[in-house]
Parts: structure tokens; C-alpha cells; sequence
């Protein structure tokens, strides 16, 4: 058994960037999250974008789509910013024989106090109990794409009926 | 859906404490991390025990036993410490008609680098997921405790067969 | 003995925004360094600004500036963001009477990596030891605002003949 | 300017080991601290001893002293437990020609709360500023160790006349 984890980018993996007074994306924070974790499974983390998920197009969803397909693992982890998770997740729905969990988080893994590591502990579990499909993985609720929206006031994803 | 935790003690939940120069058991660190996680499903902590698991007698066992017995949840987690972590597992093995996680950690929830708020992920995920029965969350997997072992000087658990 | 702290934002005291994905000048952090180094001096911290310093205009350094002479401490701790600090310092350069120390720091204190507290070591001391003057506290050292640059390529201030 | 840094050990470098769910000395952490920092003085870190400093008998205090004399620079800050940091400080009041300074923590500089990244904000201020002598930097305050005494009780030091 084996997780690959795709990095995208968003909240996730930002770092602050002072010559700016800013953010950027950084380097994907999962493998590290993995190491601290002293996780024994056998993963591979591959960083395929580095964008703020509202500035993720339908070019780069079409980057993502194909790199999950070409991609050998059945097990695939994508990290993504919160704004669009959905509407990638969406358009992954109909690949088949993989389980896909997109996760990601409201605070940066570089930040204290952060959401990143127990989402990474959800996601990795998903990944191996769940059936082929697609799920997002937040709040620590796993979620169908089809039936999850974002509630940008709360900072907090909700299942719709 | 509600998830009900009981804290033993452990590792997870040290506190360093300067009047001995010493670490003791402090209170349960899992509703800080699921405030941290922004977690949106319901949830119950009962600190129950505070040992090292390496302390924990039959008597012990026996009350960890009976609460989970006596709880009205069906999704229960324990956190434990893990030199013992198996031996209460086993204890608890024929309880029927719940779904019982037990997690804890290598390095306490309190320290910089630790595998807490991850190993609550996994343990909150594999709650949700899985039927009932009695599982281990370590490492990043989903252990069977009658097939598994502490490697004491890798820090680690281990399938056997 | 007590010690002033004015808090005019700056990297120091940024949170990280998730409805915009960005980061924004939150509370000041002074207290709580404070108060996780358990210092057993006296001090106060006030809020009078909360802005990068690239924004600071001098309308804002006349407000700074009327704060520290009308305050009835003698030792004074300016938090304030790193582009414009120096400019900042040389326009209190002249007020007779008082310590002033200005600090901040090149990552957020709410990050895992930081030099903020550290820094206010620093600041705090460097207002405890020295004569009535304008000083700079960063990257360990005390400077003198005359003659004293910020290397932003290098992210640290040094000193110019 | 270069600051020698003697580590004996103390809770300002105890890591948690896992093998005996207990807590021992590591490796000194000053040098991660500076790094943190990014602090531009330059700086040494020697591991002399690595001892609670209750355990800190004659014979360690005679290496101590030893180390300080035949050390060739003039600033010289010592990390040490807190325990018998005023009773290590009396046997070393008699040197001359050096600025030493005593600091410690009481948590871990390895913890998530501490105060050991502000104590050696500090301890370097003060070794940078005051003139030859010995002095304690606990709590934010520089301190003389003829009359300090540790408060176990309140975990603090407290200066008695």
C-alpha cells in the first residue's frame, strides 16, 4: 500500500514572506507532516501546482485531472485551497479504480496553531478505508464533493441537501 | 454522529513540570486539538484515568472496560499510553455494537514537534468509518491488536503474523 | 520599574486571514510572550496602530510620536513593522527622558518559527540596561537608528558607516 | 563581538524519549534558537555537561568554573537547569574580566509554550551590555545571584534583600 499526495498549493503550504510582507506558497508541508507523525506507510508526495486555489483555472484543473489519471497509485491524496476544493473535487468524479481525497486547511502548516496535521491524520485514513470515488476531506468529516459547500463566514465546510 | 472520548493518560496528555524537573500527567489535550482542527462533528472528552499505561493494573483495565461498556456512544476513542496500548485493546475485544479507536502518542500534544493532533485525525476518521470492533490508530495505520506489537526501540508499532 | 509596550502592527502581530487568504495586523502578541515567559516585571501594552509599516504615513508617525511623549513611562517598547522602523526611530530621535526600543520581527509571532520572542528578550532588556536614547532591537543586536539599514534581499539590518 | 555559549543541560534542552516515557537532556538548543532568530552576532555553542542541574554536584561546578577561566572569550553566556543556577552563579563571582550570564527556562525549549527563545533574547542582551560580572536573566529581569532565590512554589525567581 501506498499514498501518493499531490500538492496544489493554497493555505496549506504557505509561508510568510517578508520582503514583501506576504505570503507565498512554499514548499509542500505533508512530507514533514508525515516525519513528525512517524507514519510507516510508504507515500510519495509530488508538488504539481503552487496556486492559491481562487486562482486555480480550468487549465490547471485540467493539469490536475490528468496528472490523478496518468498517475500508477490507486491511493491519491490532493492538498488544495479551500476556495475551489469543490469545484476540483467535481471534476474528478468520474475517474475510476482510484480513491481520491482532497484535504487542505484554513491555517498554514507553518502556523502554530493549525489545522494542517490532523486533516493530513483524516485524509490519510480515508484514503486507505474508503472505496474508489472522490471525497473531501475537512472539519473532520469526510464529505461527498456533490453535496458540500464552503461557508466562507464560518471558514468551515457544510453539507447541503 | 457523536464521538466520545476517554482519556487515560500517557504520553499524550504530559505536561512538563518544573517543581520536579519532572513530566506528569496533565489534563486531556484531545478538545484542544479538535478546536485547533475546526472540527464540526459532535464530540464528548471524559478524563477517566491519568497513567502511564506502563502503570495501568487489571483494575485499571477493568474500569476502562466498564466505562466503555457503560457509555451510550457507539463511536468511542481511548487515548492511551503505548506500551500497554495492546493489553487493553485485547481486554475489550468481544465488546459488541461498538466501534472502539484507541490512539496515542509518541511525543506529548504539548511538545513543538508531535504525532498528536495527527494520530486524532486518524483515530476520529477510522471511528466514523469503520464497524464495530476494536482497532489501534498509530503511525498513520489502522491496527488489529491481536496482530500487533510496540517495537519499543524503533518507537513504533508493528503488524505480525 | 514597568515598561510600556505601543503596539503599531506590523509582521509581528499578523494572523492569518482565511476569507481573503491573505495575512492581516491581528491583537498584539506582546502579552502573550509576556505571559509564556513568565517575566515578573510590570508592563502595559497598548494598541495605537495596526498597519504594515510600509503604510505607516507620517501622519502616523506624528500620532507614535505624540503617544511616547505624552506616556508617563520611562521605558518605552515600540512593536512596529521592519520596512520602515528606521525612519520611525529617527523621528523620535530627539524626546528627552525616555528608553525607546523598537523591535519587531521578519516571521509572525503566531508562526512555529519565529524571532519574535526572542526579540522582545531583546527589546525588553535592551529598555532595562540602557540610558534615555532611541534604539533598535533586532537580529540580536541593538542598534543605533543613524546609522543602521535595512538589507531586504538578506531579511536583516545592519549597520552603515 | 562573539558570545561563547557553555550548555550544561536543564530543562532548556530536555527532550521527551519515548523508550522510558520520560523526559532527558538533548543536544543544547541555543544554537537553533539564534538560528530562529536570525541573529548576526557570532556565536559558539559548547555541550559541557548535560545534568539536571539538582543532580549539578562540586566536582560538575569545579568543571564549570574551569571551562568559564580558561575560555578565551570575554562574554559568556551558561544554560542550566534552574534548580542550583544561583549556587553554580556564587562559585563562579569571583572571575575577572569576563561578563557571564546565567540563564535557563522552565519549560523546554522544545515544548510549544516556553520561555527559552525570550530568556536567551535576554541572555544575549546582557552579555552584550553589562560590564564584567555574574548575573542571572530569569523571568525578564537581570538579576543578582547574592541575592536571588528560586521560588519553587511559584516556579520563578524572586530577588530578597
Amino acid at each position: 500500500m501506498k499514498i501518493k499526495v499531490l500538492a496544489t498549493g493554497g493555505t496549506f503550504d504557505k509561508i510568510y514572506y517578508d520582503a514583501k510582507s506576504d505570503f507565498h506558497i512554499g514548499d509542500p508541508m505533508s512530507g514533514s507532516i508525515f516525519e513528525e507523525a512517524n507514519v510507516t506507510f510508504d507515500y510519495e508526495v509530488e508538488s504539481i501546482l503552487k496556486k492559491d486555489s481562487i486562482d486555480i483555472n480550468d487549465e490547471d484543473r485540467a493539469i490536475i485531472r490528468q496528472k490523478v489519471e496518468q498517475d500508477s497509485h490507486e491511493k491519491i491524496i490532493i492538498t488544495h485551497g479551500t476556495d475551489t476544493m469543490v469545484k476540483t473535487a467535481m471534476q474528478l468524479m468520474d475517474i475510476k479504480g482510484k480513491t481520491i481525497v482532497i484535504t487542505g486547511s484554513m491555517q498554514p502548516a507553518r502556523m502554530r496553531i493549525s489545522d494542517s496535521s490532523y486533516n493530513m491524520g483524516v485524509a490519510t485514513t480515508a484514503v486507505q478505508l474508503l472505496p474508489a470515488g472522490v471525497y473531501l476531506a475537512m472539519n473532520g468529516l469526510i464529505l461527498d464533493p456533490r453535496t458540500t459547500v464552503k461557508n466562507v463566514t464560518l471558514s468551515r465546510f457544510e453539507e447541503v441537501s
